[in-house]
């Protein structure tokens, strides 16, 4: 920890309360944290930054950023098929920012510490000139050899997506601004989606033994499929029409077809994209009905490289993103 | 990882050669990393930022700067008395840093890496507005149950440090520019300090058994022993003449004898401050002789609370900051 005597009461008041639950944090207090890892298990480490006006858009509350942070990056324990256990923070801010954006950043972090079972262990919090810049490291466990890792997809095994991606980034819009005519529900439902993803860690921790490949999808369903064909050597074909959609986005794609390639395309989804050979189809859905959290066949494994979005005819969609190179 | 395709090129090129030792790093290709703790073990976790101006001066070399970061990490590490194994990244950095700046980061980072025997296994890197923050979480391992902690110091302990703190405090005086008619090789001396701390790594690894409770000075020696003594529940007498000086500290500080003060109050040496009983004093002397690192006696651990630093007519020195409230 840094320590100039501002940010000791800064810890000692929001901070310290988060460690509690934690012994090996030390009470935030001493050099560094303590962890211990069960003999059987693997320690599952990730990290994600974000920067006001690139990761979040200004003005989100701070106790919304905090649980973005923190779920950003149990997503990324969830595509691995971990269980989460703790954290560390490292917060830039700007000495404009007063004590009520701290006392709900903490508040934010408490809450989802809670729902997630997973404590603070140590950090760093310095001041900027800049904008706010969080980040978080992450840590879960994993059985050994068991971690869901990107690469061992296999050629015929079945694609799979949870939940419906493509509506974080129709929310974008909607909290830019656009889609005004659209349902005051729907837009709610699908600016929701954009503020706070729902990490997917009870289907990843599911998954595990069953999946053959997974990873969450925070560059857009084409590209992050991509990064799955590329570490598995092969390539895949998504049938446009098999994707999920809810009411809302249903209706905002009606309402704007032209953003139909960006909802395939782009996105801040973490939602899980994932493989399985068709054997498995049954045992999936079981872990998606465990989970609740639905899960939905889009495609396939093939030999090549690269993802191809096939429309409704059979042929290739255009402008769904750079990694349609058959 | 955060991915947009620049980010790609810059992970390829920089980065995953220095993730190339540790398999558990997935090549940086993964949703996370992952990391094996032996079962009589635990894990050690720290993390530090630094912001351009604030904790570097600007202009100060990429190489010096990943260095830097790396350092004042495994000075925690040191300080636990842990072996340093793994680290993370989050870099964020203005678009107008060029591709040199980030080649020179990466060969700071490679020669670090070589020096302490640690890998690279995972990160993310965005741009940023602002300055430069540059965070990095190691990662290092101890025997469970005896860390070096901050709160088991004992009445009668003697205080020790390592090193010759109060170095890198004027050796930031004259990387100002103060100091100009020292001999230039006493400002290069004292400079090197400010720019590159030496982790006591094997010193703190040393120290495991002997020492009753320790920490590094990353705040200056005064409050990093405040530190201790608070979680010990006890006050330190330290004794001024006792303090170690090197030829060009002893230097400095007969040329501006006003520094004195700062020279114990403040400081980023990243020395070691720990206390032992009596009895271990041989001890202790042989684990800084077999590291290569002196270690001096300062002072003692007495009942109260607070830093009290003693000059030769054994009243309190003024002006070493404001721990000396006995």
């Amino acid at each position: 920890m840094g320590e100039r005597l501002g940010e000791f009461e800064r810890i000692d008041r929001y901070f310290k309360p988060l460690a509690a639950r934690w012994p090996g944090a030390l009470g935030l207090a001493d050099d560094a944290a303590l962890l211990d890892v069960p003999a059987h298990r693997r320690l599952v480490v990730t990290t994600d930054t974000m920067v006001e006006s690139v990761h979040y858009l200004e003005g989100t509350p701070a106790d919304a950023v905090a649980r973005k942070l923190l779920r950003v990056n149990l997503s990324d324990l969830a595509a691995m098929g971990a269980e989460a256990k703790a954290y560390t923070l490292s917060l830039a801010l700007p000495r404009t920012l007063d004590t009520d954006w701290l006392a709900a950043f903490a508040e934010g972090l408490a809450a989802d510490q809670e729902r997630y079972g997973i404590g603070l262990i140590g950090g760093d919090s310095v001041s900027t000139p800049g904008p706010p810049i969080v980040t978080a490291t992450l840590f879960g466990e994993v059985d050994r050899g068991r971690a869901l890792l990107r690469g061992g997809g296999r050629e015929g095994d079945t694609v799979w997506v949870s939940g419906r991606p493509g509506e974080a980034v129709i929310g974008l819009e909607v909290a830019r601004g656009e889609l005004p005519g659209l349902a005051a529900e729907h837009r709610a439902a699908l600016k929701a989606r954009y503020d706070l993803p729902e990490p997917r860690l009870a289907l990843g921790q599911g998954l595990v033994g069953i999946a053959s490949a997974a990873l969450d999808v925070s560059d857009g369903l084409v590209a992050d499929l991509g990064h799955l064909c590329r570490a598995s050597r092969l390539g895949a074909i998504v049938e446009a029409a098999r994707l999920p959609r809810s009411p809302a986005l249903a209706a905002a794609l009606e309402a704007a077809p032209e953003l139909e390639a960006t909802a395939i395309a782009a996105g801040d989804d973490y939602e899980l994209v994932f493989t399985a050979p068709p054997s498995a189809a049954e045992a999936v859905r079981q872990a998606g009905e465990t989970a609740g959290v639905p899960v939905t066949a889009i495609g396939c494994l093939v030999a090549g490289e690269g993802v191809q979005v096939r429309g409704a005819d059979g042929r290739p969609l255009d402008g769904v993103g750079g990694w349609t190179h058959f």
